[in-house]
């Protein structure tokens, strides 16, 4: 049993950073492999020592970045917020960055209370490859149709079913459907970025919706065949998925 | 004495680059060291075999990074222009693509033939760092008023003898003015660019230029002080050396 005093003093602190995912193997925490969140925990421990009930605001695969990520966090240390994120910086590798830490309501996490997600997919769309962009674009040669694919991709829009575009494993529990608020596909120069907002995602989801698209692009799917393929609730029915290289966390709603 | 079948074979051809500068020494080849020439003559040699008289625009120094990079080569391979550049790709690391390849006059160098150079150097201006910005930006914490250093930098435009702005090794020859055509200190949110144009530079000048630049930031050297540190030809006088990993060769003149 936990004493009042020790209960009184624990503040609930959300945290927000960004990565560099190609160092790591997620976010999520494992054995024999190197996590973002590993690298926050040691980085943490160093700077408050004790914490608990450190949640994050989703997984992200092997090899995807954040812009912006959600980390809720308890802790007795009486550390001011904004200097917990310096003394953060100073300890975690380059790759990560704290760029905010606020004090919240006891009651909140992470992950529950995020009323939604924006993610961004970048694709490199040229002949030639581009150095400065290994592990941060995708490199598509083909040229890309962005405007029907943008067209295309608001068959993803509204709220579906997306069995179709999840992976299944063990992770997926409870239902499918999810609300799908905007889907965007933009050209600037040889850079294709493709914008997704829901109010959450399954596993995979955005890398499906990414491959599909592609499999458009390249006259495989047909561009009209978005909307059927979800009603046909069937993971065979959709593209490949797509490298995570691309995929960036860009947005995350409270 | 080389035969006369020989000669006339041998077409002389103009290939454009682009490099990461992280993973490399600098441009120029090295023992025990891994430089961009190297990877690049081992490319060119499982495509065509044989090669005489490679040249490169430039010396880079190690970490640092080219949008537009410049080697000229003679060959006897009737491989077109255009397939080498692809065949070169396929044989070259992720972090070197060949953007171009032309067939140019038998006299042509592309280290002489050069008329000018455009480098850019980026600073991650921020109390906190980019993780995706690693080695590919200066960060810098300080505000930088891009307004007062855009308006010092115009001291730098015109020939001038830049002894003050280089450092003295064995490599440096000849005299030392160069005519420098532009610079201009830009910001777009965080990030500031300094671009600067010459008929030529001399060893480390844009890196010296540009820690100059930051002293005149921190008030350390005064806004008008450049024009007399020209005048002084004495390195001392000049701020320091800036890193390399901020700097990259935009654009090669012929």
């Amino acid at each position: 049993m936990q004493c009042v005093s020790d209960l009184g003093n624990l503040r609930n602190l959300l945290l927000t950073i960004q990565y560099d995912g190609r160092s790591f193997h997620g976010w999520q925490i494992q054995q024999n492999a190197l996590t973002v969140q590993e690298v926050f925990q040691n980085a943490l421990k160093s700077v408050v020592g004790e914490f608990s009930g450190l949640k994050g605001c989703s997984r992200t695969d092997s090899g995807v970045h954040a812009i912006m990520y959600c980390v809720s966090v308890k802790l007795s240390h009486p550390i001011p917020a904004h200097r917990l994120k310096n003394a953060l910086n100073s300890y975690l590798p380059d790759e990560v960055v704290c760029i905010d830490c606020v004090e919240v309501d006891d009651s909140f996490h992470a992950r529950y209370d995020c009323k939604g997600k924006q993610y961004v997919y970048k694709i490199w769309n040229s002949q030639t490859r581009n150095p400065f962009l290994n592990g941060y674009a995708l490199h598509y040669r083909y040229q890309l149709d962005e405007k029907l694919l943008d067209k295309a991709s608001q068959a993803f829009v509204g709220k579906h079913d997306f069995i179709s575009f999840c992976t299944l494993d063990k992770r997926e529990k409870g239902d499918f459907v999810r609300n799908v608020r905007m889907f965007s596909v933009k050209r600037e120069g040889e850079l294709v970025t493709m914008t997704v907002e829901a109010d959450g995602f399954l596993y995979n989801m955005v890398r499906i919706m990414v491959g599909t698209l592609l499999e458009i692009n390249q006259g495989k799917i047909a561009p009209d065949a978005i909307a059927g393929i979800i009603e046909e609730k069937n993971r065979a029915a959709a593209g490949a998925t797509a490298p995570a290289c691309g995929l960036y966390l860009n947005k995350v709603f409270y």
